[in-house]
């Protein structure tokens, strides 16, 4: 993808980074996950907490997840809004019996490089749930 | 829901909202659907195009919606980050043999009365495909 306006984000790249996200985050792979970012990156997570900016707050913030989830999974396509993709997930956190499931949806903003450079992450308390939970 | 910023939108609440918003685009009954939004609202649909504001513009942006949408289906649960929620649906437009579905992901931004203040919808020609093509 380039920063041209009329420029996007085909869907084989949105499903590849979205999924390239999920696997990182479950294979408790940091790096992986942090090279999805652009140096400077803007995370959001959830909405309406603070902001964690650049790559030492990112590798703090995304360190916890990774010791954190331990599945992933993405519900539906990704949404390609221009340079922005939206996707809809369910993440488990911790283990059995108290595992706990997560519904998500994020936003990632997508730069020229085709690195995010920005990303806001939908879920509050009322989409947690216990892993065995009917939705 | 108040101002508070501890406040949050119950679950209840934001299906409510979420399944009022489809069911009106669904019926054609632009009245409900406008009745869900406040008159100052802006709403960018899809993200990246024009946004339009106000309750003159989003009765013409959304006479053409309930023109156009035969179905609508919500996708999982709506994600509730303080006073924004985040649904995914897939719609479909037009009649057979011609009809499309749109896969899309709505972020509602909700103010002190429970009105829609800001909506912008992620999808793009990518998330279009014919109603009877599978995903």
């Amino acid at each position: 993808m380039t920063s041209d306006a009329d420029s996007v984000i085909t869907p084989e790249a949105a499903v590849a980074l979205c999924d390239a996200y999920l696997t990182g985050l479950v294979a408790g792979d940091l790096e992986a996950v942090l090279a999805l970012f652009s140096p400077d990156a803007v995370v959001e997570d959830p909405v309406g907490s603070e902001p964690q900016q650049g790559m030492e707050a990112l590798r703090a913030f995304y360190q916890i997840a990774c010791d954190s989830v331990s599945e992933a999974e993405r519900v539906g396509p990704p949404r390609i809004a221009g340079t922005d993709i939206a996707f809809a997930f369910t993440i488990t956190i911790g283990s059995a019996p108290n595992a706990m499931c997560i519904d998500i949806i994020d936003v990632f903003s997508c730069d020229s490089a085709g690195k995010v450079c920005g990303m806001r992450a939908y879920w509050g308390p009322d989409n947690m749930r216990a892993a065995e939970a009917s939705r």
